[in-house]
């Protein structure tokens, strides 16, 4: 049973947490630590936690009452407590980014590859949804051989105002193929570009550019195109298609309900994202919960990928200054990070 | 360039002629006879055939001018014409039915067997679609194996006042599946049922009795259920599927455009059979053509599989009285009539 | 938490335990009983439960130390743990059938009338798959109008050795429909009938007829077809089209990745049920402990669907001699059974 | 009855006369003309075509024996019977390309302009394919709003030896997306630029690179990724979707049999491109001939559009020299082609 400290209290922290109350087992949250203490109080409140209120993100991690630590506060505060838990020896499961500059994203590898062991995941959860495992595992049997293309589509209906900036199309959208592509293709990225298409002119946000097009090349010369589109109209939609020597693999479209109706035959799309990885949130954090439990090494997304999604995000939003190719330079991975998938 | 005399002038001759006109090769219309002449002057004049009016049917068959008959009269006035070719040992095409009773089929085929020879192709149209004829060739193939068990939907969207009549979903929806069925699976039929499931409150008729499911059993004893629908209201729809020793056939979902629109992935269904079959008609006509012109024995659908369709008619009209099992008993099949598909 | 006393520890009980150790919530198994004692301890063990080997049923069922009850033992020792947990009040969820018998699942509703409450949750978990859900609100929504017809398959690979006799195909597998068909179309059935198609030459099995069609009418006049064929050969699938009066409503085919390979577009098969219907049975039986944990009357499937489905197989089976339509009747449905899903 | 001088008898030329001769109607080839007279004799005999063998490219066009010209001689030999025609006020239908060089297609256009009349339909088929005319009929129909991204796939199984050059894939695949896109998006070229992924290894042609990333930009903005793919090995696939400002109208997958066999559920895919175009190539002819017989206004694809095909293509082959972004000029559209479609 391991003990959990928790670290933020927003949105996706309450995610986090509902499932850990309602499904996932082995573990409790025994500390919780926010910025703003009501936050904290309101989320031990409401899912009825037995949890302590922490003073301070060194308390938290270093309590004799925490196994682990679980980052979910702003995107600019994750150093801190992740740099702290691995000081202290313990494992660390952080939201995405696992910081906001490469340079931050740096020390923290630094500081495992010192500890000589692997603390931190990183939140990129969509490597444990069962359809992308299976395109991995597929990739990985060579059935479709060596990927040399791929194609994906990263919609949402409408943005919300907090993607009211073209920005976070790449910080909050792309983000989660930057990091699916290199785990598919099993490469490094050389370069990545993004262009602006005709824009949608029912978007309503003046200050975000719309659709976009980033292409990110990979070192033995993959390329692979990304769609996003925050403003679809139709749905909701995350799709994914690798191209290989000898055949393709792609995500297929979710699962629902066929029917005839209307002079139509057709399937309803979702209409953003709080149903499409809601299994994936589960099993990612239930896979963090069972490392810590057997005291395994972690086997999940790692802080050396989520240094390759900071600089890849940096790159894509300089490109986004000129539609320019920007290369991607990274230093040698270390040891520590060697092993595959 | 064969010769052809038409008789019948009606809704399905204006089909076959814009067919011949517009898109088939290798023959002339030289003689047109309808009961109600200006009918066959109309047809002349508006696909402007350099045909000549004959004065009855005799006349029409025995023309030097005609080296093929087409019959597209009304369904009780087939049988005149074909014996008459038969007599004049001249191909006819027929629409179906062969004729309305079994009595008549079986003159029909007396006449072919006394002339040791196949003269009549019945407009059993289905089997040149290229779709069923996939599966015809995958049955035959092994693929699936053995069929042992079938499922059909024929679906209209709303049935026009001339279905208004429980009978005629057996006349002119069923008997197409009445061909095809002993066709993919051949067998023969060793019973039918026709049951009347909860009928449909939008059935705007109340006459007919919709919907229908009619159950067939074959000799070898497969069985296959019929879904009958003039009240689908999303669309007109054929499908068929075949269960086999190891496997499943079955015709794909007709071929639409794909649309992500309105939270929905579709395609439209057509609204009714216009669209469906027009390759399947022209492909039949032009093979009884090409047959005529290189004067080789016809392939298509022979006098004997006319008259399997009307006694299978009959006996599912005569289910219909009570939803009983109705037995099909046929005299044995002649010789001319063995050689399969 | 829920305390659970399980009795039965056989191969479905483990896939249950299994669920509760590692994915349920709320609850944890204190009480152990099987007839052989040593399965019970091996599972004791197998699954590191802190809990005690019982030694009698009743001991179980009236322990201090037991909440609710779960029944996993042979179908023919369901009755008496559920009467006795309905005697000490306390909920029950038992593996299907409910009984072997309709004078047993008399017996248990006659008990449960007599409390005047609800205690027993019968294990058709279908209708906690997500799939099935879908299809039911569909229906229940009106989208497709009043359901007239139905077709479903439900198909094996190859039969287990524990398959290998007629019965169980409608014991086994039939089962659920006969629970599933009368929960989508709100009707009660009117009667029941099985045939045999042609036989399956590849069927290894000589005492198994295979396959199946049983047709269920209902009250209303709705007709189902069911397919039940344990050689399918090409893989398992469960599949249910509810045609509606202006409409369809299906399950969609599972969902797989799509491949382009070797010629083909392709999606792989399940093998058999284990990935089918994983979700179903955790979510059935969480349900079942939240509503105990809450102390909310039981919302799902009751003693008198149990009933039902154990009336429908005996009828079933009763057809199987001679491909009769047996007709089914019940008892008028007590008030405590009435509220509709 | 329109008469068809035929130049060039080569595969396509036998291609399009096997469609004369087998399904097109209005015509007769009464001329034909071959560099090689003896491929000119041996096609007249194999359709058994009444038609003369002329001495010259001049003397066919110029024939009283011939209303209309067809071009199917070789890429760099189809200016002189054009404008041979156009100057005889002659139709003439040419296979793709129009001419090799832009020079050459200037000459053609300004000649047309010359004569202020539309003389030259060029063998774009796809325009015609009834795939391709629902995708085109949607978007002009506004259901997924303005065009603003597309992704195609033109993928061979592999590469014949024809195709064992860079360039070709090119002039002979990309060719028919070059005309496509600005048919579908209404608009013109800006740029276009060709990269090339990582190689293929089972690629048996050393001279081919392959696969290749086309990215075509239009003045408007929006941006069509195709990829060229001479190596899927897994099958013969022209797919097209375009993204709108509120939905995705995308070419379905060709429509085949539905097989579940072999733990599979598929379709099989074509080989090779014989299949897919049967029926535009047909139209497209027929469209022709049917202008010609009506002598109405040509509607399909201009001299404008080879034009455009023609620079577009060439700057294609000009960025495949080191993968930049290759601006594409025209001259402003003239007048005579101005008509949209």
């Amino acid at each position: 049973m391991v003990k959990i400290g928790l670290i933020g209290c927003g949105a996706i922290a309450h995610t986090h947490v509902s499932n850990l109350v309602n499904h996932l087992k082995g573990e409790e949250i025994t500390e919780v630590f926010d910025v703003v203490p009501q936050a904290a109080k309101d989320l031990i409140k409401e899912y009825q936690l037995n949890a302590h209120l922490s003073e301070s993100v060194d308390a938290l991690v270093n309590s004799n009452n925490v196994d682990v630590v679980m980052v979910c506060s702003r995107n600019d505060t994750h150093v801190e407590p992740i740099l702290a838990a691995i000081q202290a020896h313990k494992y660390v499961f952080t939201e995405k980014p696992l910081a906001t500059t490469a340079a931050a994203c740096k020390k923290i590898i630094a500081a495992e590859v010192a500890a000589g062991q692997r603390f931190v995941q990183v939140g990129f959860m969509r490597r444990y949804d069962p359809a992308y495992q299976e395109l991995k595992a597929t990739i990985d049997q060579g059935l479709i051989g060596a990927p040399l293309m791929g194609y994906c589509r990263h919609f949402m209906t409408v943005p919300p105002t907090s993607y009211f900036k073209t920005e976070n199309t790449i910080n909050d959208s792309f983000i989660h193929e930057s990091d699916i592509i290199h785990w598919l293709f099993k490469d490094d990225y050389a370069s990545v570009q993004v262009q602006f298409p005709r824009p949608n002119s029912l978007n309503p946000a003046a200050e975000l550019k719309d659709p976009q097009i980033v292409t990110v090349k990979m070192k033995q010369g993959a390329i692979v195109n990304v769609y996003l589109n925050q403003n679809s109209h139709y749905g909701y939609e995350v799709r994914c298609q690798v191209i290989g020597e000898k055949g393709i693999a792609q995500l297929p479209e979710v699962n629902r309900l066929d029917l005839h109706a209307d002079r139509k035959i057709y399937h309803d799309v979702d209409y953003d994202w709080s149903n499409r990885f809601v299994e994936a949130y589960q099993r990612e954090l239930q896979d963090f919960i069972d490392h810590a439990n057997r005291q395994e090494a972690l086997t999940g997304p790692t802080a050396w990928d989520g240094y390759i999604a900071t600089v890849t995000s940096d790159c894509a939003i300089q490109s986004q200054k000129n539609e320019a190719v920007v290369p991607i330079e990274l230093p040698e991975r270390p040891e520590l990070y060697q092993t595959k998938e």
